[in-house]
C-alpha cells in the first residue's frame, strides 16, 4: 500500500507553485481586485502609485470577475475587499474560521448572467454541495440562481433557502427513493441516472401523485483531463447512463406517461476544467443525442451542460476561461436548437470568495523539512489531503525585515501525517500567532469538514458590500458533540412505554416516579444552557444517568432481574 | 496533478485481496469468532458441522482475541454476536448506522490487560481521536484504560467520561496555549513536541498555577512500513523532537523546575504496523534515551510507546501480531529499567468492533464497470477515498442461487468519484434494499465522517452481552444544520446592546419590543420541538428573520439608514 499511494505527497514538479512565482518577482502579479462596483475605499488605500500599475494593465482588468478578492497590499497586510484580515481576526472567535466576501459572491454570479444573456431562459443551477451554508444560499437565490441538489436534505435546504423549485434540479447516481418521492412533491426536474434510478424515479412519482420531469444524464465518455476523483464523465465513471442503452430509456419513458415528462439531456464532465474545448466536444454530442430524442416525437427543451470550471488555484496568473469563454463555445450550439441551458457551477461561483483563517501556532524543523504549525488542519479543510490539491497559502501581515523566507510544509494539529495544508511552500518566517490564510476555501472545504480530533466545525463570516463583518454561521462546540448522548436513555424509557412495562400496577408509582425526574432533567439540560448553567455535568444529573436507564431498560425487555456490574 | 496521483486508485497488485480469496475457497477462514466467554447461543447456531472445523484448529483459536465478532453463519446471514444483523436493520433508523459488539471490545480490551500483566503500573491508553463516541467512552473507563488526548476537546471529553487524569496522556504537535492551560489544570500527562510546544506548556503550567507532568516525545526515525499517511515516526515527520536536540531540551527542563517535571519519553512510530519488530528497534533506541537522561539526574519512570498495531482489514486469514506479541517485544527491555509502560492502542482496540451497515440502492453497469450503489457513503466513511483502506465488505443475507457473482465497485451516492468503499469486489448481485456492510469500521470512521452532501453524521447502536440492541449516539439530522444559522440576529442585537444603540430614550421602546420578540422566538425555537412541532419555518418566524435585523444592526453601525434591497 505504501508503494502504490507514495506519489499521493509530491506533488508534480511540472506545476506551477507559489515557490517557483514568489511574490517579489512580481509584486503586483495578483493584485488588484477590481470589483465590478469598486469599493470606495479602495483606491485611497492602494494609493496612486497602484493605479499607475492598472492603467497599465487595460486589457487585462476589462474581464476581472475571477481576480481575487483577497488582496496583498503594497503596506504587507492582506484585505478582504477593504478590510484588513487581521483586524477581523481581533474581533472574532479565537479559533480557525471561514471568512468570505459577500461581493465577490455577486460579482461571481454576475459574470456568469452576462455570459448567458441572450440565451432562451438559461438557468444558473448552484451546486449546494460545493458550500451549504444557509446564508450563502439565501444570497444567491436573491440573485436569480437556481439550485442543484444531490440529496434530500439538500432539497430540503434549498427549499428552506425560498429557491424556485423549477430551478432546482436533483442529480445523483444513488437517489433513494424517500429523497425522490420528496423531489417528486416539490416538483424540481430529476435527472434519471440508471435503469434501477427510472424505476425509483417512478415509483416515487406514484407515491407523491406528480408527474415528474426528467432529464437523462447521458455520460458523453469525454475526459476532463483532471484528478480521476473529479471526473465523472468519462466510461469508468458511476455516473450516467450508457448512450448505447439510450432507446432503453426513451421507451421506458414512453411507456410511464402518467409517471414521467422527458424535458431534456444532462451530462457532467468533471470538476477543475480548465480548457473550455471539451465542453464544446461534449455539447456537440449532448445535441446529437437531442436530435435523437426530438426526432422520436419528445419535445425536450433543456440542455444541461453541468458544471465543472476550474478556478486559478496556484495564483499564478494563469490565463483561465471564464463565465463567458465556457458558454461561447457551445452558444451557437444551444441557439440552433432553440435549448433552454442549464449550468451547473459550484466551485466557479463560490470557492474565490473565500479564505480560511488560521492562526500560527509556532514553527519547528526535523533537521531536513521545516514546519508551520497552525490551528487549522485537514479537519475544517481537507482538499490538500485528499485531492492532493494546491490551494494558495499566505500571511495576513507583514513580517520583519529579518525573518528567514524558507521551504515550509504548512501543517496542523491533527495527529497524523496527512494533516496538512500545504507542501514546500516558500514563506517568510512567521512568528507566533500570525495569521495565516489558505486561499479559494469556498468550495468543497466547509462542506466536507469533520470534528476529527473534536476539532469543531468552525464558524464563518463575510465582508458586507458596506465593509462590515458579519457572522453566517455558527462555529460548532463541543456541547455539539455531547448533545448526540444526551437522552439515549429518555428514548429508551419511550421505548419501555411502547413494551407495556408500565402497565403492571404494582411498579408502575416507582417507574412513573423515574420517568418524571428523568423528563424534568431532560427539559432542564435544554432550558438551563440558555442561562449559561449546564447541568449536564452535575452529579445529581450523573445519577441519573443513562447506565442506569440502560439496565432497566434491559429488565423490562428480557424480563430477568438487574444485576450488580 | 492527475499524473502524480493517479496510482491512488489502484491497489498494489501484491495485496491480498477478497477477489484473491473468495469466500468460496475457504468457506470457515473468517469463521468463527471465539469469543473469551462464548455466548450460549452461539453453537446452537453455528450447529454441529462448524465445531467439528473447531476443533480441527485449536492450535488458532487459543488466541483468539482479534477475530471477528462479524460472522458469517452457514445459513447466509451475518451476526454480530448472536444478533442477526437483518433483523437489527429491521428495527433501527432507516439509513446507513455503525454497529458495534460490546462484548467484542471488552474482549479486545482484556486482550492487552492480559498482555500486560508482569509489568509494573502500566497504563492502557486508548486514543480518543479513534473513535469519540462518550458511551464508548465510558465503557473503556469502567474497564480500565486510561486516554490518549489530542486536543482540548478531547480532553473535555476524557474528563466528562470519567477517566482518571492520571491515565490521560495529552499529545499533538499543535496543541494550543488555551488546550494546554487546560491540561495542566486537569493533572494529565503532557508530551513535549518542538521547542514552541515546550515554550507554551511552560506558560500554560504559570496560567494553571500547576506543575505539568512532561514526557518527550522523541522521533526515533524508524520506518513503519504504512502508508505514509499514517507514518508518524520516521525523520520527516512533523512530530517529535530531534535526538540531537534532546540536551536543549533536558537543560529547558531543569532550568523551569517551578513548571515541568521529566516524567518519561514517548514516540509513536505510526498507524497499520502489522511488524512488531520495529516495537523493539524503537523500544531499544529510547531505553537508550532513558539512560542517558537518568544519568543527568532526571527520574523518569515512564516509557511511552505509544501505538498503531495493524488489524486484519483484508480478513485474509493472515497472522497478525496480538498484543501479547506487542508487549513481549519489549517485555524484558521495560523491566530491566523498572519502567512504567504507556501503550496507546486505539485502532487495535476498536475497529474490529463495528461494521458500516447500508442498504443496496441498486445494481449498475456502465458497459466495463459494475457497481452496486449503496446509501453509505465517503461522508460517513472516508478511509477508502483518503487512504486507498481497504476495509472488508459482505452482504448480511444470503442472496438466491441464481444471484450472479461479479465483480463490482461498491460506490456511495456522492457525486464525485471519490465516493467509493470498495473497488473490484467479488460479491453475488444484491437485490434492491439488500444490507451491505463495510466491516472493522470502529476506529478512524465515524470520528472522521462529515456531512459532504448534506448527508447528516449517521446513529450507532451496539449489541450488549444480553443480545439487546442499544443505542448510543443519536444521529444527525436536517435541523442540526440549520441550527447553525438560527440566532445569527439575536447575536446581532446583543452586539447592538453593547454599542450603545439602545441608549438613545426615542427609539429604545420600538427596539426593545423588537428584541424581546426575538428573544421569545429563540426560546421558542428552543422548546417547541420537544412537542414535535417546528416553528422556524412558519411565516410569522420568518418575518422577524435574520435579513432585517443584519439591516438593522449595519444601520446602528454605520449610522446610516436604511436602504430599501
Amino acid at each position: 500500500m505504501a508503494a502504490s499511494t507514495h506519489n499521493l505527497l509530491s506533488h508534480s514538479p511540472s506545476l506551477p507553485k507559489t515557490l517557483n512565482h514568489p511574490l517579489k518577482q512580481n509584486p503586483f502579479s495578483h493584485l488588484p481586485i477590481l470589483p465590478l462596483k469598486p469599493s470606495k475605499n479602495l483606491f485611497k488605500r492602494h494609493s496612486l502609485s497602484l493605479r499607475a500599475v492598472l492603467s497599465q494593465n487595460t486589457a487585462k482588468t476589462q474581464n476581472t470577475t475571477f481576480e481575487h478578492c483577497f488582496t496583498k497590499s503594497p503596506d504587507g497586510f492582506l484585505y478582504c475587499e477593504d478590510v484588513k484580515v487581521e483586524d477581523i481576526m481581533g474581533k472574532v472567535e479565537k479559533r480557525p474560521f471561514y471568512l468570505y466576501s459577500k461581493p465577490q459572491i455577486s460579482r461571481n454570479v454576475e459574470a456568469y448572467k452576462e455570459a448567458l444573456e441572450g440565451l432562451k431562459n438559461p438557468i444558473i443551477g448552484y451546486a449546494i454541495k460545493a458550500n451549504n451554508n444557509l446564508k450563502i444560499l439565501q444570497h444567491l437565490r436573491r440573485l436569480g440562481c437556481g439550485a442543484v441538489l444531490v440529496s434530500g436534505n439538500e432539497l430540503k435546504l434549498a427549499l428552506h433557502a425560498g429557491f424556485d423549485p423549477t430551478k432546482c434540479i436533483f442529480n445523483g447516481n444513488g437517489k433513494i427513493l424517500e429523497d425522490l418521492v420528496l423531489a417528486a412533491q416539490a416538483g424540481v426536474f430529476v435527472n434519471v441516472d440508471s435503469e434501477f434510478d427510472l424505476e425509483n424515479i417512478v415509483t416515487a412519482a406514484r407515491v407523491a401523485g406528480r408527474k415528474v420531469n426528467v432529464l437523462l444524464r447521458i455520460n458523453p465518455d469525454v475526459d476532463p483531463q483532471v484528478h480521476p476523483y473529479v471526473a465523472t464523465g468519462n466510461k469508468n465513471s458511476k455516473f450516467g447512463i450508457r448512450n448505447e442503452k439510450l432507446q432503453w430509456f426513451l421507451d421506458s419513458v414512453k411507456a410511464h406517461p402518467n409517471e414521467l415528462k422527458l424535458v431534456g439531456a444532462h451530462c457532467h464532465l468533471g470538476s477543475t476544467i480548465t480548457k473550455v474545448d471539451i465542453f464544446r466536444d461534449a455539447a456537440v454530442l449532448m445535441v446529437n443525442y437531442i436530435d435523437e430524442i426530438r426526432a422520436q416525437g419528445f419535445e425536450v427543451d433543456y440542455l444541461n451542460i453541468g458544471g465543472g470550471l476550474g478556478i486559478d488555484y496556484y495564483h499564478s496568473g494563469a490565463v483561465l476561461p471564464k463565465p463567458r469563454d465556457l458558454i461561447d463555445t457551445v452558444r451557437e450550439l444551444v441557439l440552433s436548437r432553440n435549448l433552454n441551458l442549464i449550468i451547473e457551477p459550484g466551485r466557479s461561483l463560490i470557492a474565490n470568495t473565500c479564505c480560511l483563517v488560521n492562526r500560527v501556532t509556532g514553527v519547528k524543523t526535523n533537521g531536513t523539512k521545516n514546519f508551520i504549525v497552525i490551528d487549522g488542519s485537514m479537519a475544517e479543510l481537507i482538499r490538500p489531503s485528499l485531492y492532493d490539491a494546491y490551494q494558495h497559502i499566505e500571511l495576513v501581515s507583514p513580517t520583519p525585515p529579518e525573518a528567514e523566507v524558507s521551504t515550509f510544509d504548512v501543517v496542523g494539529p491533527v495527529c497524523e501525517s496527512a494533516d496538512f495544508l500545504g507542501k514546500e511552500r516558500q514563506l517568510p518566517t512567521p512568528a507566533k500567532g500570525t495569521g495565516l490564510v489558505v486561499h479559494d476555501a469556498g468550495a468543497y472545504c466547509m462542506s466536507m469538514a469533520s470534528t476529527y480530533n473534536l476539532k469543531m466545525r468552525p464558524p464563518e463570516y463575510w465582508v458586507e458590500e458596506d465593509g462590515s463583518v458579519t457572522k453566517i454561521r455558527h462555529g460548532e462546540t463541543f456541547e455539539d458533540h455531547v448533545r448526540f448522548f444526551e437522552g439515549l436513555c429518555l428514548q429508551a424509557l419511550l421505548q419501555l412505554f411502547q413494551l407495556g412495562f408500565f402497565d403492571s400496577f404494582d411498579v408502575v408509582c416507582t417507574w412513573r416516579l423515574i420517568f418524571l425526574s428523568l423528563f424534568i432533567y431532560n427539559i432542564l439540560a435544554l432550558l438551563l444552557p440558555v442561562f449559561d448553567f449546564v447541568p449536564a455535568n452535575h452529579p445529581v444529573f450523573l445519577a441519573l444517568s443513562n447506565e442506569f436507564i440502560v439496565k432497566i431498560s434491559r429488565e423490562a425487555k428480557t424480563g430477568r432481574p438487574l444485576r450488580p456490574e
